[in-house]
């Protein structure tokens, strides 16, 4: 670690890069003013930027390329040619040891995949996962895997739900957190064979955290349990669905309070509370999806998000540095006897 | 098909039955005057229901059994032990040409259980699939498999998307339906096997029906696509997200409304186009979900509705059988060239 806490921020990543980088570092200022900044992006970009804000001073370093990923390249092609990227420099200097951690707003294939090839897995894990948190009824609610892999075996969902609760204690903050696994339904019956096999290993009690069961799509939000462990196809199906419907909810809903003049008179009476709620449901306060199972921590924010939002994704970062998130999955997966979980597992299948 | 058209109503399930059934009768008397209703379950509890509504006079005949299938029976128990009950009589009545369709709001796995073994599966279709509708941004999206099969093949997912495109023909109306395929990507590359070799098949041309393409979760309430199609556990998991999103924002809404006197104020004027945003959710008006791919129709209520909802399952059953479902599934299927199928998916693996 560096002495100081320093992030590497691709600072050309997302719609509104440069911009939106600078503003969110300054946004994040008050509340974390002892990290440092390394900057990747056009000095003829960012010094302007930096210049509108003198309070930055010495807080921010820029790292000069004029190289981009663009949101249309694929993977494979980031990897080749993306080497001199704003997004691969930074990444590169998590693996250096400049820096602790990498956020970044642009492409997430390419982030994903240059992440994977510079930071490396951790030896324990078999496959990375993608991480992330939003509201639900009484507070969050942590998922994974997003979309990281399309099938995963029983132990890959095991691995996930370490790091889903480790996530739970280091980013949101949660002493005990509750970790259920995503079925068809709550009986033991139900479910795919994989499912079914990690489900026997969870209810051993021999994992470091609460285990509750099965749970359905309709209990992702009920408060039920804190951490929800999928494969990444059913994950980012499930979170697209919750997009989806939440989008559909707030169209009738600003529909109906334009539908007529008493229910435009009616907004202006409830508008504080509906801003409450807003405030509430904001997807700027939930963003930082986590590339998680790496020797380095890598954190996408949304590619459309502003100022606020990348200032969530910078703490998300720091609060997994502070919290020694990394270390803390090497510890508790020390303490598993992988041979203990192949005997469970042999035992179901 | 019976002289007129006949339902086998299992009267006794659902957790308001009977009475709701027999409401739900009623309900449905004016727009289908001219349905005949066959009754099954405990005529001392049903006599007296039916007396109240003299209207319905030669319209049903109750058909005595005191047995009745139980909310926790298991299907396999249900097949052994269930074989006089209401749910199993009113299936046989339409085995037996006595009637030309069943419905029930009882427990599901046993009425998918025993609807399959009595019915029995059409021979072009290898599974059944749930199917279901919903309302979307515009006007509603027809899902399937919504949990019937935990896992489906890409033949599977093709004859899902035949059922699922008559479906919207017949119960919704819609001449020209547009198919997506749910996926976790909308490039070519994306997603599992199954579903990359499903979509080279539907991407031909040769099936009767618009194909869309790739759809992602948040797609399924977009009103790009008509209906999507998916595996049964994916489909259960997203109906199920869809839910508990749906929930939430309802709670976040009416918490609004409570949160000040302001906020009450408010809803007395927005409360008239909030009532219609209700009635437009409502999901008594979405209630009715199929076993589709059997020899003959068996529609399942919600466990929980009420008259209302119950004469809507009634609608889908009559709709499905006035427009032919079965005959246009037997003669959209008879046109297929199997083995061309199989050409084309033999290229993909």
């Amino acid at each position: 670690m560096a002495e100081k806490l320093t992030l590497a921020l691709d600072a050309m990543g997302g719609d509104h890069a440069p911009d939106m980088v600078v503003e969110g570092v300054a946004m994040s200022r008050e509340r974390f003013p002892d990290v440092r900044y390394l900057l990747f992006g056009d000095r003829a970009l960012l010094e302007p930027l930096l210049g509108q804000h003198p309070e930055l001073e010495g807080m921010c370093e820029i790292r000069h390329t004029e190289e981009r990923i663009s949101g249309e390249m694929k993977p494979s092609q980031a990897l080749r040619q993306g080497k001199q990227s704003s997004m691969r420099l930074a990444i590169n200097a998590v693996h250096e040891g400049e820096a602790d951690a990498v956020v970044s707003a642009g492409n997430t294939g390419a982030l994903m995949a240059m992440s994977k090839f510079v930071l490396q897995m951790m030896s324990a894990i078999d496959r990375p996962a993608i991480v992330a948190y939003f509201p639900n009824r009484e507070g969050e609610t942590v998922m994974l895997d997003l979309g990281a892999n399309v099938e995963c075996d029983a132990n890959n969902l095991i691995q996930f739900s370490i790091m889903g609760a480790i996530f739970a204690r280091t980013v949101l903050g949660l002493q005990d957190p509750i970790v259920g696994l995503l079925n068809i339904g709550e009986e033991e019956l139900k479910g795919n064979q994989n499912v079914k096999a990690a489900h026997t290993v969870l209810s051993q009690g021999i994992l470091p955290f609460r285990y509750h069961g099965f749970v359905e799509g309709d209990g992702i939000h009920s408060g039920a349990v804190d951490v929800v462990v999928t494969d990444g196809w059913t994950g980012n199906v499930a979170l697209k669905t919750m997009e989806g419907t939440a989008n559909l909810f707030g169209t009738f809903v600003s529909r109906s309070f334009r539908s007529s003049l008493m229910a435009r008179i009616g907004y202006l009476f409830a508008s504080h509370a509906f801003g409450k709620m807003k405030i509430r449901l904001d997807p700027r306060h939930y963003n930082g999806a986590v590339l998680v199972g790496l020797r380095g921590i890598s954190v996408k924010s949304h590619g459309g998000t502003d100022a606020l939002g990348f200032s969530t994704a910078i703490a998300v970062a720091i609060d997994m540095v502070n919290n020694r998130f990394i270390e803390n999955i090497r510890e508790q997966m020390g303490k598993l006897d992988p041979e203990q979980i192949e005997t469970l597992l042999a035992g179901v299948e």
